[in-house]
Parts: C-alpha cells; structure tokens; sequence
C-alpha cells in the first residue's frame, strides 16, 4: 500500500490490479484507515486520469452484490438525483415512467443532514415497508413495474467505508471520487441506462454549471466504458424545488404534482427527467414525445392510480394517499413573516434544509428519529414581490422549542430587495 | 480537526493553536490516525512556511518532557547526524570534545535499518549500560564531562508517534516534516547549541547538496527562532565511513580514531564535526584552532583516556577497550572477492548496510536481536585499483546462513570500472 500511496503522490497511473488490492484490502480490513486517507489526499492533488476513474468505479461495484435485473423485461433505466432540499421527483418520477411502461426498480436511500431521503418521505405513508428480498423486489416490478426498497448494506460496501472515510478527512471535492461514489452504487443496482440530475446552487454540492460539467463528463464517460448509457440534466438548487421540505409535506406535494396540481418547478423537473428516462428505455424516439406521453398519463390520471398501486404493493394505506389529510402533520405551526418589503432574491436552500431538520423532519445523526409530519411549507419563492409582515412560510413541529432555531435559519434564508434579479432557469444544461 | 484539513489542503497558513489542537490531540489518541494522515498528505502538497515549520517544531517538542542541563556548567552543544552506514562519530566526538572541556550530554537511538545505533555499538563493550535516571546522567556529565544515554519515551513523544505515521503514509519526504522531527528531538534534549551533520548520498535520504540545503537552513532557521545556534556540516555518504559497519567492529575503529590510528575520512569528519563544536561551545574562537586542538588531544592521549573514562563511568569493562580483541567478533568469516580488475567508482553504502542488518549485525524489525560482533570490514573503497579476485571486504557472522544474502548485497554495493573518478570531497559545505 505504501508503494501505491508514493506512485499517485508521484502523479502516476495505478492499474486495475492496484485499485483492486487497495479496495478489497481496506473493505476486508486489512489496509488500515489511515493510509487510504493519506491515498484520498494525494488522489485530491493528483487526480485520476478517466480510465482510473472507471477502473476505480468498477472494483468499487464489485465489492458486493450485484443487482440482476435480468428477470425483469424491458430496459430498466434509472434515475439518481445528487441530492437537494425539497426533492420529491423520485417520488414523482417513479410511478409516472412506470405508468408509461417503464420498469423502475428503484432503491434508494435515507435522509442525513440537509437533504430528506426518498425511503424516509415514503414512510411517513402509514404501513408502507421499503423492507423486502431481492425476489420480493423483482417480482414486485414484474406485476406493477415499480418497487422502490432500501439500499442493504451488502451493495458496494467499498463506497460505504471510503465515503466515511472521505467525510472526516477532507477528500470528498475530487470529481473522480464523486462521479465513481455515484457511478458504482447506480451501476451495482443493475439499470441499463440513467438520468442523473446534477444539482447546482446555493444548496447543491456544486455551485456553477462550470464547475458541474466535468463531472457530468466524466459520469457519462465511465457509463460508456462500461457500456451504460448516461444523460445529464443539470438542474438548478438556487432554492428548494416546490414548495415543501419535510416528509409528509413532500409525499403531499408529490401526490399533487402526479396530479397535474403541482408547482411549476417541481412538474418541469420530473417531465424532464421522466421523458429522458422514457428515450433511454427507447419507448419514444424524442424528448418532445416524451413530455407529451407523460403530461398525458398524468392528465389521464394513470400516474396517480400507479403511485395508489405502488403504496397498496408494498402494505401502504391506500386511503391516506386519496385523502391526504391523513398524512402525519406536526401538532404546532408557526408562521415566518417577511421582515420587509421588495422582491425575494433568494432563497438559500441549505439555510431551509436545515430549518427542516431543526423542525425534526430530518436526521442530525444516523440515529435520530424523525417527526414524518414537520418541516416547512413555503408561501414565496425567488421572484415574489412580498410585503412586511406577509407570510413567506410555515414551519410544522412537534415541539415548539424547534420553533426558534429553525426561524433563524428562514431568516438567513431569504434576502429581500428592492429590485427583483433576473429569473435563473431551472434546467441548465443537458449533457448525453 | 477537519476543518485544519481543509485549510492545509488550501494552503492556508495555521496557527500555534491549530498546530497545538493538532498535536496534542494526536498525542492523546482523541484526533484519529486517518486524520492525522489526510493532513500530512496536504502538508506534503502544500507546505508548511518557516514560521509553521518553528511553531510545529516547538509544539512537537513541548509533547513530552525537557531535559533541563542548567545544573551542568558550560555551553552545552550536541551533534546530531542525520543518518549513514558505518558512521561511528558519535563514538569519537563525544570523548574527544569532552576532552576538550566541553560537557556532552548525549542522547542517543537504537539502530534500525540499514543504519546502525550508538547505543547498540556502545552495547557491544561488555557490561556497559545506557539506561540511567535523569539525576544519574547529570551527574555523570558533571563529574566525566560526558554520558550517553538512551532516549526514552516521555522525550517528544510526538515525534515517535508522528514518524511511525509518516513512515507507512508516504509522507516522510516534506522537508519542513523532517526538519521539525529532527529538531524537536534535540531540542528537548537541552543543548544550547548544535552541529548537524546532514549526510548528502547513496546511502543517505537526501542524495545531492543542492537537495541538502533547503533542509539544512529550514533547520538554522528554527535554530534562530528558538535562541538556539545551529551550524550544518553537509557531508558525503557516497560509500560507508571508514571502514567497518557492525556494532563491536565499529567500536574497534572508533577506538583506533580516537588514538589517532583510524582512518582518513572518520578522523577527519570528526575532527571537522568537533572543531565547530568548540567554536560553538566558545572554547576556541575558530575552526581552525579547534582541529588543533583536538589533533593535540588525540596525539597527547586525552580523547583516548576520556573514552575509557566513559566507558567506566558506565559500568563497561575498561579491559574490552584495552585490548580490543576482547570485544565480540563473529564465529564465521568470508572474504568477498573482486570480480574484476579495475578501479573502484562506487560503494554503495545502503548496500554495504544491507549486507551488515543480513550478517546479524542490524536490526530489520524494532525486536530483532543484534549479533555484535558481526558485520563488514571493507579493504577497498571508492578510488582504489584492485586485481580480479583481490579481497575487497571481509564478513562476519554468527551463522553461516547469513554470507549468500549478504553477498549479494555486497556485489550491488562495488562498481568496478577500467576509468577512474574523480574523487568527491567529504565535507561538502557547511551552513552557518
């Protein structure tokens, strides 16, 4: 390992034979922590060239299960989002591309920090189960096209440790980590084909389109080294998409949107994202196709009954998702009033994330529990005009202490002005 | 500490604070290994400048505990030698300077490696012993002028615990990381003063002076910083000093340096390394007068005298020194023939100390036993013309197993040209 940490401090290439030594040998245990961690840092002032990167991707996929998706017709495209506040397009996402025939066989993971999680804002829906086998989850898909479950501990263990390991010792910003951190967990999950949606902004890992497209790149190169179509959408996180952060709140707000009732975000976003998914499955030969069929299943209602037949296939109360006043709300609200008067110029999405937390909807540690009805309900978005004193959100908690905490945070998320700053757009770029 | 990871890996400059959280934290076992090595990976990236390299040097050093000399009258300078094959100075300096009135409160290591250690060579007199009580070692200097004792774990204990780290982490090659290991370590010593001798070689770290230099005055400058006068002798390792390399066969020759037998490149090294000890210590205003000086000690017996002084005070049979056949010598011998005819260009000495950790001599691993009569005794150096089958060193060892690997070592270690070199000088610069 020793001879391994001095090639790549020296700028060299290392072999598919040396990834594998370094990988399986830290997942075993028998390479210690501190010398991967010492390895990460002078990867982050090396870098690794692309083909190192897919190399890096592929051990990392190898080193647990993989997801045979075979049983299941069709071409399984999948869709993976970096991650942002009030991102419920999963939610939305799953059954709508199921609904046109797509099979989505989706895992997914848990909230931590700022950002919800999409099993978490499934179960705040009473008696839904994201547990199930691997044979429960393929037939699952086989008889309604969807199944969404957890990430077991057995896929890609490899980026679980060297994840842990990067948090705590400043090697997470090297876009070769990122993309094959990503890369391997999509790929171990079996889908032919992905759309991924970089997010850029204020609440986003990346700021700038800029600094985004070389990742973008570099993901959709590994996908062709490894014979996997990838598209791209990079996607604005200048504030939280739609118009609700917290776990019930969203499955609301996803319901609504598979309703055609949606915020205008949110809807834009997962027509996309969905008609990308349905020209990867090759179920239309174009992007404009695909936002007709879609905004048609959603018009036709057959989005929604998926979604109805998603909860009822993993134990869900049906009735909670046709009369959503039956999703957990927090017991206490209070509203956040504009402390002045012009046009909202921003909405920093983090500062709401982490409202949403101090509200109880989110994880401060891998072990908190989570309050399924709080969070907040935004009344204004970037580009409102607002007057003082006027509403600008809601915040829901099961605890009024979380009230004055998290009101700190609304209050470094908004900057009001006189004048109002130039729409930014939603999508940004697509890259294929 | 994370946080003091990302600014190093951003080049920031930290603080005396930052380095103390780092340090004393790492010390206590409450900063883990694997942080502790992301930072040295950034450390060898970015740098440290020479007001962080004094600050980690003086934190490193206040880890444990100082030596307090204040009880000892005079200027007290020590040497330090950055490590070579068969370099037995330390052996000679010490009772030659102390002849000279200067008081020598050594301190000194174990060998590991390819390089051999004061302490195991002084070992090899029978009976004499290292360990000792702080009061002990003072009242040894103030009655001999001189004791040599080992360095024990409470001495800068960061230091230990941050080389072991370097060492499997790729990060031992920062300068400013080997200039604060070095200097930490003296300075807890206590001395008022120091030569260094920065060994410039095959068989040293740095291989050319102009590598040597930014080392030697990041070294002075910490000096500076710390009241502490420093003077860098930059010295060859091209080939191993004098002639022996192994615990007793060097104390042999040390012994025959000290009586003015011994060979050119020792005596003269030492008298070197010496002469700028008296300056330092003001017992002779130049370098020039010090070689007098010493050459006068060595001529009249002195050094000698206080050698065997040493050795008693110490509990060592004075006999041993006497008669130096008494000392331990190796059961078996064999010569290493030359394998051709022509003039010898290279030795090099990390081979040569190679051969001698094979014959029993050194130390692969911290609990290795030492055989302290084996070793090497070279007959013909760098510069000497020698016939086909001419002995050009003899080996010893306890176990006859030992001479094939120790030979092969040996036949990498001569170069045997038709063309002679020209010579390269010994002493190569010295920085004040």
């Amino acid at each position: 390992m020793l001879e391994l940490i001095k090639k790549k401090k020296s700028g060299d290439t290392l072999s598919r034979e040396d990834y594998n030594y370094i990988i399986d040998g830290f997942v075993a245990g028998e390479i210690p922590d501190y010398q991967v961690a010492a390895f990460l840092m002078a990867v982050y002032f090396k870098g690794l060239n692309d083909e190192e990167t897919a190399i890096l991707t592929d051990v990392m996929m190898r080193s647990g299960d993989l997801i045979n998706l075979s049983a299941i017709k069709g071409i399984k495209v999948d869709k993976h989002s970096t991650g942002g506040v009030g991102d419920k397009t999963s939610l939305v996402l799953g059954p709508l591309v199921a609904a046109a025939g797509v099979p989505v066989a989706k895992m997914s993971g848990r909230g931590l920090g700022h950002t919800g999680g999409t099993l978490d804002k499934l179960e705040s829906i009473k008696n839904l189960s994201v547990s199930m086998t691997r044979t429960e989850f393929i037939e699952k898909i086989q008889a309604h096209n969807i199944a969404i479950c957890g990430q077991n501990a057995t896929l890609v263990p490899a980026d679980k440790k060297l994840y842990a390991l990067r948090d705590v010792t400043g090697t997470v910003d090297n876009i070769s980590l990122i993309a094959s951190s990503i890369m391997s967990k999509k790929l171990a999950c079996g889908a032919d084909a992905i759309v991924i949606d970089l997010k850029v902004g204020e609440g986003a890992y990346m700021k700038t389109v800029t600094e985004a497209e070389p990742l973008a790149n570099m993901m959709i190169d590994i996908g062709k080294k490894m014979n996997r179509e990838i598209i791209v959408v990079i996607s604005a996180m200048h504030q939280p998409l739609g118009l609700t952060v917290g776990n019930a709140l969203e499955v609301k707000e996803a319901i609504e949107t598979l309703q055609g009732k949606g915020p205008k975000d949110l809807t834009d976003l997962c027509l996309v994202l969905g008609s990308y998914m349905l020209v990867l499955a090759k179920v239309v030969p174009t992007k404009e196709e695909g936002l007709e069929r879609l905004k048609a299943l959603i018009d036709s209602g057959a989005a929604f009954n998926k979604f109805k037949e998603l909860v009822k296939a993993q134990g869900g109360e049906v009735a909670v998702v046709e009369d959503t006043n039956l999703l957990p709300l927090a017991q206490f609200q209070q509203v956040y009033k504009s402390p002045a008067e012009g046009y909202i110029t921003h909405l920093n999405a983090l500062e709401v994330g982490l409202a949403s937390v101090k509200l109880g909807a989110g994880r401060a540690t891998q072990t908190s529990k989570i309050d399924y009805g709080a969070g907040v309900v935004l009344q204004k978005k970037i580009g409102d005009y607002v007057k003082k004193n006027e509403p600008l959100a809601t915040l829901y908690a099961d605890n009024q202490d979380h009230f004055t905490k998290a009101l700190e945070y609304m209050e470094s998320a908004y900057t009001i002005n006189k004048e109002a700053e130039p729409p930014k757009p939603l999508i940004m770029k697509i890259i294929r």
